[in-house]
């Protein structure tokens, strides 16, 4: 079958590769085969082609997707089997049918875990793919394949929520105008808290707009970084940075009050060494709060109430065979959510 | 009076320079002023010598002390006034008489604080200092000096229970064996709790040694770094790191288990450019939390009820005359306390 991988190459470099003879997956017992229609690219996804996670084999990409169940493993309970055809999402974080880890939070840190697409086990993009039976969640009818695909990065940002409880009437910052940010904007608001969005001054109008549009239509505040911001005036009680950058980290180490929260959200900077001064996270008190996958559950029940529509993030829809130029598009500077459509 | 100060050298650098013609400083309205008996030489006392906070002027440093009571302002309230000769500590955090910020833990971070000889406020390395009326604590009977000259530190390490909430059954790694890392360790032990002393293996026997009595002394387990944590293995909910280097940071999200907690606690490496790489705080979902000061009469409560004995902790008694050989051991790894006796 069709699969885009990353292969590590002897000079230590990985290149991405489309291959077409990919061994076609075959379910585990407790595994469901699902057919995928619709993948997102993430900026895991990004680094992992950067250098992020040890890789001695080829490896799938791909982690956000929406498809359709194609087939079960022998063994996976009737209660969990969905008819063929039914349009599901999957929790990336996979664990052995016997493992003690049954929740979803549990199996998120569990220790022998894989993750689709990043560790251990082939991702989503490809035709095909596998995963434990116990993570598929059916997608409502009024959720289209567009917006289910969200699913998985929409979960992680609803997750700002299981960590942390902001007061109704201040303000939340968000730093880093992408993907994700807008995600975490984007929920904020839907779900009455005040969201102020801190991105940086596009030079490119076009961007601009996109961002102000973006700003207007999910509800959130702008703010320009470097307006308002230059007195180091420390203002927030909690901050999620979802810059992937130090520089996000110390920006939002500037703006946390005194025992405020920060949220550090995205991994995009992994595996790289992060270079900055903590002494205001000790000085000031600061709670530092890593947070990563979340609840599918609440993304999904999100979307389907119609509250929130993250289709607005969507830059562009490419096929399999155009993997190169996908991922050269999505790792453009303020370019947001990138897709290939399988089938 | 004699003082102890740091000097801003036109080079950038700064001396440590011992003066016998510091003005002796008069009480403000509002505050006690007090003559020091015992004072303590801390990790920030080295670090703003090496360049911690900016320095305009020259600067007295310390701030922890016992003392007593010389003489008050003409407004303080007669209810906060002690009787002349009466042995007093004081909190380090200072704000004006007007100040909303009543509460000590309200004044550790207000705006427009001063910080006992840190910044805005001459230190406790002199023959006299002021400090709010307010600030003072009474230091009961059953504490001699060489014990109450802890009560800052030991409030500092007491803030751990105030940020978190460690089983009682479960360990809780303290890194760090210097002197805010057994303060931590020791009054962990007291209050019940299991922390293990984790230790840089000392080629040095007698200092190997000390070690070894201390965590006997404290009845705080000892594992040596390096032994038993080369596999990685996250086994701790709650990580204490007194280690003020980065390193120390890095151990602790090794040492950390998912969804655990880092207390960060110490500024030494203030000023500094941290180089740690936080992707395993968000892989892991990890607390971490930035600890400082902390509350007085909880410290001196553990040592008026003879629980804690912190005397093993001190290395040296010098005079201020000897301000360069005192700051100098202190310096010294793995030396412990080292203080200055005023009179």
């Amino acid at each position: 079958m069709q699969a885009i991988t990353i292969i590590p190459n002897p000079s230590g470099a990985r290149s991405l590769s489309l291959t077409s003879t990919y061994p076609i997956p075959q379910p585990a017992p407790h595994e469901a085969l699902i057919r995928i229609q619709l993948a997102g690219i993430c900026g895991t996804d990004l680094e992992m082609l950067s250098g992020y996670k040890p890789l001695h084999a080829p490896q799938v990409l791909g982690h956000e997707f929406v498809g359709v169940i194609e087939s079960y493993g022998a063994a996976v309970d009737r209660l969990l089997q969905l008819p063929r055809g039914t349009r599901v999402v999957a929790e990336i974080n996979c664990v052995a049918h016997e493992s003690p880890s049954r929740l979803a939070s549990e199996r998120a840190h569990d220790p022998d875990r894989t993750a689709l697409g990043i560790f251990g086990r082939p991702g989503a993009f490809a035709e095909l793919v596998t995963v434990p039976a116990i993570n598929v969640h059916k997608v409502p009818d009024e959720v289209p394949d567009e917006m289910a695909v969200f699913a998985e990065p929409l979960a992680a940002a609803c997750q700002v929520l299981h960590q942390t409880n902001p007061a109704r009437d201040e303000p939340v910052a968000v730093l880093g105008a992408g993907r994700l940010g807008w995600l975490v904007a984007g929920m904020l608001a839907v779900c009455g808290y005040q969201p102020v969005m801190m991105a940086r001054k596009q030079t490119d109008d076009v961007r601009m707009a996109k961002t102000e549009k973006l700003s207007k239509e999910f509800g959130v505040r702008l703010e320009l970084v470097g307006e308002g911001l230059g007195d180091g005036e420390a203002k927030f009680p909690v901050v999620v940075d979802c810059t992937g950058a130090s520089s996000g980290l110390a920006l939002a180490l500037q703006m946390v009050k005194p025992r405020g929260t920060i949220v550090l959200k995205s991994t995009t900077a992994a595996g790289s060494e992060e270079t900055v001064d903590l002494t205001p996270l000790v000085v000031n008190e600061v709670t530092l709060l890593g947070s990563r996958c979340g609840p599918f559950p609440v993304a999904l029940n999100l979307m389907e109430s119609g509250s929130f529509d993250p289709r607005l993030l969507i830059e562009e829809v490419y096929s399999m065979s155009d993997a190169d130029k996908a991922f050269r598009r999505a790792g453009e500077r303020g370019v947001l959510k990138v897709l290939f459509r399988m089938s």
